[in-house]
């Protein structure tokens, strides 16, 4: 099959031309119509095989989450998704492959009426590069920079389980009862909605990606303030509340792919209600740098550092 | 060295809040500020090493020819840059090869006012993936499927060095007073000045990124017509016009690279003066399919077909 073939069978659908694309596949540009009095917001992650995933993976499952990674940084800036291009490397063309992993990839991005506008296919190593494309009303996009002393800090959903499934798929604690988990880690939910509802309330915005620690530490550079936590305020699933304390501080303080959202807000803000569980772990403070409490009000001593792809 | 410090030393400028960008590298999104009335344009391009560039590739040049490939999709399309994204993967990193390629990356980027507004890099096999933003007004798109029976067909520049100069590298043809074309494959320049000027005029435009009867045929299936093209009228450069006639057509026809653009408008139409010359090469027909007529107005037998990443 030829690249041209290949688009066509899997990457080219009859809504492609969706409300808003005046343009589709098929151009040497996608167009489409931006909204009056709206921004531009875009981001962009490439997922390396090995490095991102393992090539035993679900092609559904990756499919997915190529696209809920980079929709979940629409979600932290509050953006409402527009379209999306994907340039995808392959090593051959295997068809078996490639109809589960555009099968995980529009089903997500029809849940977020987010259609595939463009993209590119080569040979090579398997590398997935989605770029994709939102809207926010001028000024209200949600940045790292606005954190104030005083305000609370806020996170959705669960941490850790994704990092725990990994540690049990690695075979580093027991996997018993933990395959339930295993969604967290192959098929993170990017927190769309919540972040639309955030503009105007969160005076600052990240989603989780490399760990609550360094990722909220991006959040304390750019505000310039310091945080303290509250350890036992961190959400956690039953399986994770199961495991040693050193291994669920590391799972929720520093573990990857969670993809919920961190946000500040302050105090006694009224917080949108998405259907989402919303939990206050901490307040921000003067002074620099991110301090956790304990469950009986100690500092913890360690420091975290989030995952960086070119040191672990 | 670490990704953010990697960014920070090589992707990282003083002017990436530049005009029309809202918030530029260091949050979860660019934003970009659209310009009322127009389209937002979009393309994206994924080069691999052993595919699209050599291992021993200059790394200036290869920063340069990673978005000169995108800012030609513009150019086809008439489109005005407005940024674009980088996503790279590293095997390791190389001081010497960054400073060189996001030199040659900027130096671009500078010549035609367009900000890296974002990205992402990682560890894995050498990958670039670019993704570009322009605009255009509303319903002013160059697009493919204009074409009518009657129009001619134009070509800016010159065809067949970037293939020529491969050839030399390759050792198939005498590299003897071939260094002239290098910058040809090399370094390409991509046609934005001349698509915003086709705006209103040109009928179908498309860049010569797989060869003029490869890329001519898309415009040909888009606009349901055929085209027939005269050979002696092909614009080629004194090196490729002293080789030997069948690489001269093979060049000229099949080769890749060229980044010039192909483009239709009515009969007799005046075309814009960018300091660009333009080359009436042929005339669209009615019946489907490419014809090409030799020096004495007789049709070649070959038929020629484009590139293809997964089959050649």
């Amino acid at each position: 099959m030829g690249e041209f073939d290949l688009i066509r069978r899997y990457f080219t659908r009859p809504d492609h031309t969706a409300h808003g694309v005046a343009v589709g596949i098929g151009d040497d540009c996608a167009a489409l119509v931006p909204t009056p009095g709206h921004h531009w917001l875009i981001s962009s992650d490439m997922l390396v095989e090995g490095r991102h995933f393992l090539p035993t993976v679900d092609p559904a499952a990756l499919g997915h989450k190529a696209l809920a990674v980079n929709l979940s940084d629409l979600a932290a800036c509050g953006a409402t998704p527009r379209g999306f291009t994907l340039a995808l490397a392959l090593p051959r063309v295997d068809e078996a492959w490639l109809a589960g992993f555009s099968q995980g990839l529009f089903a997500l991005a029809d849940a977020h009426a987010c259609p595939l506008v463009g993209g590119d296919t080569t040979q090579g190593p398997l590398n997935i590069c989605i770029t994709v494309f939102g809207e926010a009303p001028a000024g209200q996009m949600l940045r790292r920079n606005g954190a104030k002393p005083g305000d609370e800090i806020w996170v959705s959903g669960r941490l850790g389980d994704a990092r725990l499934a990994l540690e049990a798929f690695r075979g580093r604690v027991s996997s018993a009862g933990l395959d339930v988990l295993r969604p967290a880690m192959e098929r993170p939910t990017p927190r769309v909605a919540l972040g639309q509802a955030l503009r105007g309330i969160a005076t600052s915005s990240i989603d989780i990606s490399d760990g609550l620690a360094g990722d909220l530490g991006h959040i304390l550079a750019a505000s310039g303030v310091g945080a303290c936590l509250d350890l036992p305020a961190l959400p956690r699933s039953p399986q994770l509340a199961a495991q040693p304390r050193a291994a669920q501080i590391e799972c929720l303080l520093a573990g990857g792919d969670d993809y919920e959202l961190v946000f500040t807000a302050s105090p006694g803000h009224a917080l949108p209600d998405v259907g989402l569980p919303l939990y206050r772990i901490g307040v921000i403070e003067p002074e620099p740098g991110l301090r956790v409490r304990d469950e009986a009000g100690q500092l913890l001593p360690t420091s975290w550092r989030s995952f960086d792809h070119f040191k672990s």
